[in-house]
């Protein structure tokens, strides 16, 4: 058995408790596993005097950062305070003092990560970030350890639980946007102002996290294009269900040619792709290498022990690894090669309209899909008749999403309104 | 960029292509990741003339497994010869001359490992084997790097391409057994001889090594139960489809209580299981373990460059390893905790019965699973009646193995014959 490795906490809130529950209920298989011992030395909260469910002992808790930013003994800092700062601050006061940190905070990395890096690099220190994307899932070592010898082409990803469990309350009991987030909400899986998930943010950080891995060079936040869940209509996830779609809040990354681009948006995806069946708060990463061919990791993404679950992985790692550097993979600084600010690409689309219903409608509709290079795979009349108006719903080959926005413009609204444009993955 | 690090390959089929492939087509990209730069300088085949796709440099082939041994400037051996021998013996010999072996080899793995892995330890080398299962599937590492904080309470693993294949051929189409088995020997996804595939052999040891890593100690080929597909007829495909189930070839490991349960058999799994839309020749893994919760990973089983893909991965932590040592993981020689040789189990049942047309008879066939503690969870007549007799289709709650089997022996053939018995997973 080696030396004992101590350890620091920035927070110890829900994660912060669970990794304290691994490191201290299974610690004995972890050190028979792994050769390594660990001590939790301290941890900075806000308020030590808080009631906490974890009954820490006596001078764990301090509300002081120099208590452990100053403390020699302590090489390796767990992060999980979240949030652009002061995580960040405080993550590269500690990595410039050689501490290796361990972090969660999505937030902080996709920000400034290369700016963490740097000083990681500077001053001898590892910085690892497993739990920072898609909880227990090893998505991160897996680009990093395991595809080092592939091309990545696409990278599709539930990555946030929260809209992952509305949509498919609303997918599977036709319960509305509106009551299931409430519900949501009541059970502690959505914030009290759920911005930060619905609208397609938190999914957004971390797809700028999973792509610049996947290819290699820096993909930043601004360059992700984000749409959010709150306009879903029921009625759009049950059309999509009755042609075979499932809805899911996709993070897609895909490197068409020699452009990279990446956007957030509600995705209609085939009921028997594998993600399909991936429902409730479960993460997802779908991804094709140009040697492993397509691959799926599928796991909680958040939850205390989960999370926890990962950071201990990290930990080990750090720990393992001579002086806690990162052992094979060397993450670029300069932009992905390719990358666009994203307001174009390629995919299908389903649109559903409210048409008149007389003769020659359809044929002129369809006639200004064709007029914008968008033709039309299927068509049907779902749903009920309202007034002089019917329910058409159109399915289209891909096309280009300019050329598909400036279609949807161009539709006479006296002969079709265009009620709904979802974009389809095949 | 450091030292050139030396390569030999015992074997250089199907997957030495690939793996060939790789490291030369990619060879600048993974060096730019890793900063390791690889030699291939010297494969051991059977016979040196035999035309290949791949037009291999001069001296590089060889049929002279001294002429690897021997070679001092070969570092790491990869092989991908398959079957126990010879593999097994000159993979000792690589080790015991302090070669690092990288091997795709399951049967050699699961009969020997504990051979193999004493050797490496004595002479300081390494013994790196993620692509012996699962092939892309990064599910060695994950157990091993990533889960290391975590008690695996089941396994369960879709680990055969064939076999997958053959099923969601039968599934999808309505097609016989024997047809899509003839058309996937045509296609090269079934060998000449099908055995080892179709009877659960392949995934057998696949699931020995899985258990044993996931369980922490040794589980020997010899534990697990392993019933083939060769059996399984179209119509149960068909009635589990209607009752919501998928039929899948499972691996399954569980820790029920202190007992480890190891065992291969055509399983049914709900249609809305995440394992379920693993179709086709992809492979699949899903775990439960206490801190990281449901996971599953999928991907490519077999084939040349997605094994490769796995390979190349474990190259690369070798070769950045200290002397190539497996960083992080203890592996357990002593057998697993709990464990037994499998007879018996707990899992719920598909019973299809033909049963005669009369009252009163299907209260006696309840009465005899009822006298063997077996409940009945729903009882359906499916399928065309066949003189005096009607398919009846029971689905039972979770009862033993023996006691099933027991009535199952019970049922009296006058009043009811059993057809087919599948196990069920909830």
């Amino acid at each position: 058995m080696g030396k004992v490795i101590k350890i620091g906490f920035f927070g110890c809130g829900n994660v912060g408790s669970g990794v304290w529950k691994l490191l201290t209920g299974f610690a004995d298989n972890i050190s028979h596993r792994t050769g390594l011992k660990f001590e939790l030395k301290r941890a900075l909260v806000r308020d030590i005097h808080k009631k906490r469910d974890i009954d820490f002992p006596e001078g764990f808790l301090t509300d002081q950062v120099d208590d452990i930013l100053n403390d020699d003994e302590i090489s390796i800092v767990l992060e999980f305070l979240g949030g652009e700062e002061p995580a960040f601050s405080w993550d590269l006061a500690a990595l410039k003092k050689g501490k290796t940190v361990v972090t969660a905070n999505k937030v902080a990395l996709a920000l400034h990560w290369h700016e963490l890096q740097r000083a990681a690099k500077e001053s001898g220190a590892g910085l690892y970030y497993e739990a920072a994307v898609c909880g227990a899932i090893p998505i991160i070592h897996t680009i990093e350890e395991s595809l080092q010898a592939n091309s990545i082409s696409y990278l599709y990803g539930i990555v946030n639980g929260t809209t992952n469990y509305i949509l498919s309350r609303m997918s599977k009991n036709g319960e509305d946007y509106e009551t299931v987030l409430k519900d949501a909400q009541k059970l502690g899986l959505a914030e009290p102002d759920p911005a930060a998930d619905v609208e397609g943010f938190d999914a957004a950080y971390k797809l700028s996290i999973l792509a610049s891995l996947a290819f290699h060079g820096k993909v930043p936040f601004e360059y992700v294009y984000r749409e959010g869940i709150t306009r879903v209509k029921l009625e759009d996830i049950r059309c999509g269900q009755e042609l075979g779609y499932t809805l899911k809040l996709l993070a897609i990354a895909k490197r068409d040619g020699l452009k990279v681009e990446t956007r957030v948006h509600p995705t209609f995806i085939a009921q028997d792709h594998p993600m399909a069946n991936v429902s409730g708060s479960f993460n997802a990463v779908f991804l094709k290498g140009h040697a492993c061919d397509e691959m799926m990791f599928m796991g909680k993404g958040a939850g205390d022990l989960p999370t926890a679950s990962a950071i201990v992985s990290d930990l080990v790692r750090a720990a393992s690894a001579p002086q806690h550097q990162y052992p094979t993979f060397t993450n670029e600084e300069k932009p992905a090669v390719g990358l666009v600010r994203n307001s174009d690409w390629k995919c299908a689309f389903y649109v559903r309209t409210m048409a008149k219903d007389a003769p020659g409608v359809l044929s002129r509709v369809a006639q200004t899909f064709a007029d914008h290079g968008v033709s039309i795979a299927a068509m049907q009349q779902k749903g009920e008749r309202q007034n002089d108006r019917v329910p058409l719903v159109f399915i289209t080959h891909t096309a280009r999403e300019t050329d598909m926005q400036e279609a949807v413009r161009q539709i006479d609204p006296e002969i079709a309104t265009v009620e709904s444009l979802i974009r389809v993955e095949k």
